[in-house]
């Protein structure tokens, strides 16, 4: 069955109530099928998922659901299923959702919890979600350095099922600082009798776990590792982060940017799960914003309306002026907003970038004055008011790349998110002040 | 020494010509530390460095390095002093390197190499480079299905050096169709004389080496996997694509589409390496397109001409009234064009979007409309223009959110890429059609 059929069955089977078939189906589906197929199901078909499925597989949905949503199901869970529940769940999902639940009901659960486990969470909840400590879990293998390689592939083999990977073997000191770090090929591909020691490597990457996530996706990306160990500021090995932690966190750190620079907030859930409340609620703010800045441009043309009475026709090009403004504005602004994200540029080249989008600027629009005096002559305004259209073109792109390119890398150096700088923001700002330019220019050549 | 104190030391050592000491800083740095040094460069850095690293560092550099610029090297280097870097590489990078070179310069270089080297590379080239076959390596390991678990662990010791990951060994039957996989560290948890048969997963999930490699990359990253094989249509194992291959690409494909949600084609090389001519190149087909399509806006306002005339004041609000459309457009396709990227809506889901967009753009609408009207009165124009203000800008946000809601759904189904739906397009579709809005109003209400 494909996913795209898997997804019809389920919808139809959740319509039809039919528990027998849910039941078998739910049986088939991995983690994985889960975590694809939740963000396509709208908010009442998940709480009718939560209410069918069969207990077997409700962890292995909770842990693909959103945090926030599987901490509402544990709310109207009894506490000894709820307790149930997040046990059967890997320690660093179980404290992503524990950390939704409002406080008071927090220890209730835990208490019910084996020890280890409790103890487990409540270390893991001490990090904010969106650090390398938030996203490690505490489920690696560790041993110490004196031991010999078959020693510690039969300690291996004692824990493999509850480690979240053992493609690598921590070497912790007495007490759990970080030493160096194996790879498991290395410890099978030598001699039984060789020491750890000898085959760890030192002074392995690490990450701190107070550091931001996206530092945590980028250390690991590099270096081409499958899990990455997180240490606090005195090197006690705490957890590790894995790929498929960090696949997750790439993804949606670009969401964000993307509808950042769209110029909304962040969503932070699956479209189809984001009722029209969210929506409103995430894009009123900034329509307000640009609303208030894009306010300015009338207040510019009350001040130019002799000039438009005099000549209506300049009226004729004012969305085709400040629209290629915006334009060129938001070609660069996206363009650099990535490079910043990706690290291709940093703040301090912002004299290479301005010389650059300056150059580049005065190209395109010396190719748009020419493209711009030919429309204007089609619309029969005479060679006067085509001229002025063709010099304010040629500004206006000068203008709107030169702003485009300092401003994200001025917020950078504040330590703003550049993605703030939207297409719409680059957009409105332009607008106004390529009205300005318009006018100016067309005071002076017309004698107006 | 951090990152960007090895730039700083990198870029002083090629302005002073310092070869000695260049030697001994790239004598320190991994390949992972070129890949992040070298999109800071600039072409004339790039090619300084090329001329002065040492021969031991030179591989590491070009397979970081951009392969069209790698290439370009190659071509100004003796064909035996070229083949000895490419056999120096791994098979997958050299591949995309040779492809990059004239057909004709491609034998003489193949030739030079060691001749299974050569099939290994003659066969990557056959795919695209970005389908999943571009991307594989055929660097894995495979054992035959007979085999004990301790045997097979013998045969992964002998080729542990050559093979890009050990994580998993691939079980093929004689004809090399992929039969199983069986992860390390199954192989090492089990009894030695364990038949390899009844230790693999049957039926691994695979993908096609024609397939598109943001498949792939969703395939790996959705299964949790470290390696990914590659098959052709009669179910051979052609190779296998890893972790870090697919980080590449996700970043890649994000960057993609966030320049295309810019509006311009995507650069495909990092911003500081980009000359002049090719940012104008990028930028100026869609800005001539935007003007083209903005240029219907002219037209607008010349019809309705004798209306400016006769309320010089509606001319104030046209930058206003098209900017909040063009807000609105942007945010829903940004958050649109995304969510169809990663899955989370497909084509099929138009109706609940639309639905649900148009019934966001009426509240947004109705929530600017009273914000609108309380501006228009602060410049003094009438309750009657601010009338027409309000009602205009309640109707363009519900038309806007309607049609970007639609498009890029409608384009996805039409299997065209969604992101050239860009702020941009949006912005200027929305300009002509929402004027039209605003001057039908104002006609009726002002009875012009």
């Amino acid at each position: 069955m494909t996913m795209r059929n898997i997804e019809t069955t389920l919808r139809a089977l959740l319509r039809s109530a039919d528990r027998p078939a849910l039941e078998s189906l739910a049986s088939q589906l991995a983690p994985h099928d889960w975590a694809a197929l939740l963000p396509r199901l709208d908010p009442a078909e998940v709480e009718l998922l939560l209410q069918m499925v069969p207990d077997s597989a409700l962890p292995a949905v909770l842990g693909a659901l959103d945090p926030g949503d599987a901490a509402a199901h544990l709310r109207e869970t009894a506490p000894s299923a709820a307790a149930g529940l997040l046990a059967a769940l890997a320690p660093d999902d179980a404290a992503d959702i524990i950390a939704r639940l409002p406080a008071a009901e927090i220890e209730p659960l835990l208490v019910r919890l084996d020890a280890d486990d409790a103890a487990e969470i409540r270390d893991l909840m001490a990090f904010a979600p969106d650090s390398a400590g938030g996203l490690m879990t505490p489920a690696f293998v560790a041993v110490a350095p004196d031991l010999r390689a078959g020693q510690a592939i039969a300690a291996l083999q004692r824990v493999a099922d509850e480690a979240e990977t053992v493609a690598y073997v921590y070497v912790l000191d007495r007490d759990d600082h970080l030493l160096g770090v194996l790879s498991l090929h290395r410890l099978v591909l030598t001699h039984p009798d060789t020491p750890v020691r000898q085959l760890m490597v030192t002074d392995p990457v690490r990450i701190r776990a107070d550091a931001d996530q996206e530092s945590a996706a980028r250390l690991l990306n590099d270096h081409g590792l499958i899990a990455l160990p997180v240490v606090d500021d005195e090197n006690h090995l705490l957890g590790i982060i894995t790929q498929d932690d960090i696949a997750d966190v790439v993804e949606a750190e670009a969401t964000e940017d993307i509808e950042r620079l769209g110029g909304s907030q962040p969503l932070e859930m699956p479209y189809l799960r984001a009722g029209v409340g969210r929506l409103v609620r995430r894009r009123v703010i900034w329509l307000l914003l640009l609303f208030a800045a894009e306010a300015y441009t009338g207040t510019v043309l009350r001040h130019f309306e002799d000039e438009i009475t005099q000549v209506v026709a300049l009226s004729f090009f004012i969305p085709l002026l400040i629209g290629t403004g915006g334009n060129v504005g938001s070609q660069v602004t996206t363009t650099l907003v990535r490079a910043l994200a990706v690290g291709e540029v940093r703040p301090r080249d912002v004299r290479a970038v301005l010389l650059k989008e300056s150059a580049v600027g005065l190209a395109l629009g010396a190719i748009m004055a020419v493209v711009a005096l030919g429309r204007s002559q089609l619309l029969n305004v005479g060679i006067d008011v085509g001229l002025v259209i063709a010099l304010t073109i040629l500004a206006i792109c000068v203008w709107s790349a030169a702003v485009a390119a300092v401003l994200p890398l001025a917020l950078r150096s504040l330590r703003i998110d550049p993605a703030i700088v939207s297409a719409p923001l680059i957009t409105t700002l332009v607008d106004g002040t390529g009205l300005v330019i318009y006018f100016t220019i067309a005071k002076y050549l017309l004698h107006l």
